[in-house]
């Protein structure tokens, strides 16, 4: 019997694990320094709490089970219906703005692609209780600190940032009634994917008119022109979310991340619950999908049982994350290696039970420690230390006495035992 | 509509979320130490996998799921099984030993009760590749530095070893046949789990004679008398088994942590695939589950498809281990307090901006840094600080000056915002 990893699924030998912990400790430590907290919750949870937020066609998307009781439970998709009901829970005891982080394991029972697999992981940074942009402001800032920690340059990748308000404004200007919208900024989000042709179909099929069709190219057409937020405020209805961008704009020069950030109008995002501001993280060449992708959500905690609560926030893969910095070269050389500080190594078979004993004291003394279990010749041993990238080489002679050699220097020394512990 | 997490499973809220991290740190930390290195697999793996494992009957203590080709996926409620399956598909490139370690997110379809929740995480430590005991005397070495190093004692704790192979040769010498001795260790296993009367009952329903059930009960009550071993060595058929025993006890004293551990024949491990040296580790009260189990499992890679490699590990959850430590006040008083290296605050609002920029100039130097989104006076400011355990708070002024207060001492120096961010 042969037995594999389900397709889609990774298998983290120490050399990929390595790399997904330099990812995620990169994750962990930008996220503490801009004051934001560490949360979890369960891999599953009710089916409902997920068709709630999305729809009963998310179903089909997740991997669901039922336990025992005959309960319809379901894989998390994503972190933030399970954020949404964690705060609505203890909304009156939880001190505002709430900020929180979270690094989760997600699955999605899709068909794996580049970029896209059926498990990943998910940095999700996330405000709750603020409704100024000053909040949407520091999570964009978040996002290119850790950009910038990894070595992602403002020429490597950009953040697009649109606004739902802004569009959902346009949208009622060409005459798209209010129940047409949800469609129509859907239509919009696909607009960059699809043919002219298809674009067409969409529009027909969403129930606009070949003007509104039109004037949604127009809208998107010119989302990235150097003054079209002026122009925009220009027209009526749509004032206040121009000066929320401008004001957006205003902070993220402030906190000197500008140079990493664009308008791009045409960025609505596809889910239905976003509200403010919306943007995405593209690599510059636009060759991969979406690095990042987040932005305000106000009604989600009411639609799942909370209060009204302004909230904003975004999600960022770690695999298309990690093809990027792949193809970007932005990778460390050496990952983990120098992890072992001593290799202990024994220069006759009698004086294993001393190395026993000195790699254990070593390991108390809190550093790491490691050696042969089969009994070799020196040379044997130290061959092993090399081959572990281990920082030293000690070698435990007659008489309580050890040669410690530095294995990058190459220099060798001599002392007591008793001398080399006491010298950790 | 209210949601809430399903029963069994737990909520990280932030302050959980540290004292899981700390545990989990703790692992990470000493697995290092010790010399090995992390893996991990996904959290669902083809259900063929666990079955093929621990038979047909394990079905029902998973939680399984299909995926949209119809196949038979299960939730991972241990970790062995893909690490077998791992080190199976690349067993001839890996150097051996292979001394691996992994923290995962495991889930059983059980009942919740005290110390036993439905999804709880695992730290496991594995050595394949050496069928010598210091490899198993190198497992326990690291379960007793693990406990060492959270302030647990000798006194508060015990590792309880057993020996498969002894137990084994035992029923042997008792007449037990072949067939019959995978059910009388699961005989053995639950004896002190069960009441005098229900003990008999278990000994007839597996077919044993009531001599044997006597014979049994007497190995069991002896098995931890002082010079058990030393009687047990002149019994035919069981020498070399009580060796290894000794043996491994010499390097369990070498290493220096013999004061934790005990031989306890009784110890049998429940499991079908155990062969050797078996290990579990009890609050000295023993009033709580175990806190750790482990042992050799040489035939489960050959099981599960792959070559007779040896292989010896064992297995600690966080659920019983944080109750032991709460019993037994080993938990940190103030985790996770002094995250935050600086709060800002502004001396009038109109500083705000600059507010803004210093956190981020602060944050770019990779120190931790937070802010009031609300324009507050200063008061309120510090009192913000203080609520989050700020170690500094930084008051703008104008003029470009700012006030460094140590919110520890309560020192306080004012000096340029430039000279300020040279200091970091």
């Amino acid at each position: 019997m042969k037995f594999q990893a389900v397709k889609g699924t990774r298998d983290f030998y120490p050399q990929e694990m390595r790399l997904r912990n330099w990812i995620m400790d990169a994750w962990r430590r930008v996220s503490l320094r801009n004051g934001f907290e560490e949360y979890d919750a369960p891999i599953f949870e009710y089916l409902d709490l997920f068709t709630a937020k999305s729809g009963p066609e998310i179903a089909e998307q997740l991997f669901s089970l039922t336990d025992r009781g005959g309960r319809n439970l379901a894989i998390r998709p994503e972190m933030t219906p399970a954020l949404a009901r964690m705060v609505n829970e203890k909304i009156n005891s939880l001190p505002r703005p709430i900020k929180w982080f979270s690094v989760p394991r997600v699955c999605r029972a899709e068909a794996p692609q580049k970029g896209r697999l059926r498990e990943f992981f998910q940095w999700n940074i996330d405000i709750i209780g603020e409704d100024g942009v000053i909040a949407d402001a520091e999570c964009i800032y978040v996002l290119v600190d850790l950009l910038r920690e990894l070595g992602l340059t403002p020429n490597e990748v950009k953040v697009r940032i649109g606004s739902r308000a802004i569009a959902v404004a346009a949208l009622n200007s060409y005459g798209v009634s209010d129940e047409l919208v949800p469609t129509a900024l859907g239509v919009m989000d696909k607009k960059s994917k699809v043919s002219p042709e298809d674009f067409i179909f969409m529009v027909r099929k969403a129930g606009l008119s070949e003007k509104q069709g039109a004037l949604i190219c127009h809208f998107i057409d010119c989302a990235m022109l150097p003054n079209r937020l002026e122009d925009l405020a220009k027209e009526p209805g749509i004032g206040v979310a121009v000066q929320d961008m401008q004001k957006l704009f205003g902070l993220l020069t402030a906190m000197g991340v500008a140079d990493y950030c664009v308008v791009d109008l045409s960025i609505v995002r596809g889910l239905a619950y976003y509200t403010g501001i919306v943007y995405e993280v593209f690599d510059a060449g636009e060759s991969l999908r979406a690095v990042a992708g987040g932005g305000r959500y106000d009604n989600l905690l009411q639609v799942l049982g909370g209060p009204k609560v302004g909230a904003t926030g975004f999600g960022m893969g770690d695999v298309v994350l990690g093809i990027l910095l792949q193809e970007k070269g932005k990778l460390p050389a050496s990952l983990g290696s120098g992890q072992l500080d001593y290799f202990v190594a024994d220069d006759a078979p009698e004086l294993f039970e001393q190395v026993v004993s000195l790699v254990a004291a070593i390991r108390t003394k809190g550093k790491s420690a490691d050696f042969s279990y089969k009994r070799q010749n020196v040379g044997k041993q130290l061959q092993t230390a090399n081959r572990r990238g281990a920082k030293n080489a000690v070698i435990v002679k007659a008489g309580g006495q050890v040669a410690i050699k530095d294995l990058t220097t190459g220099q060798q020394q001599e002392m007591s035992m008793e001398a080399f512990l006491k010298s950790i």
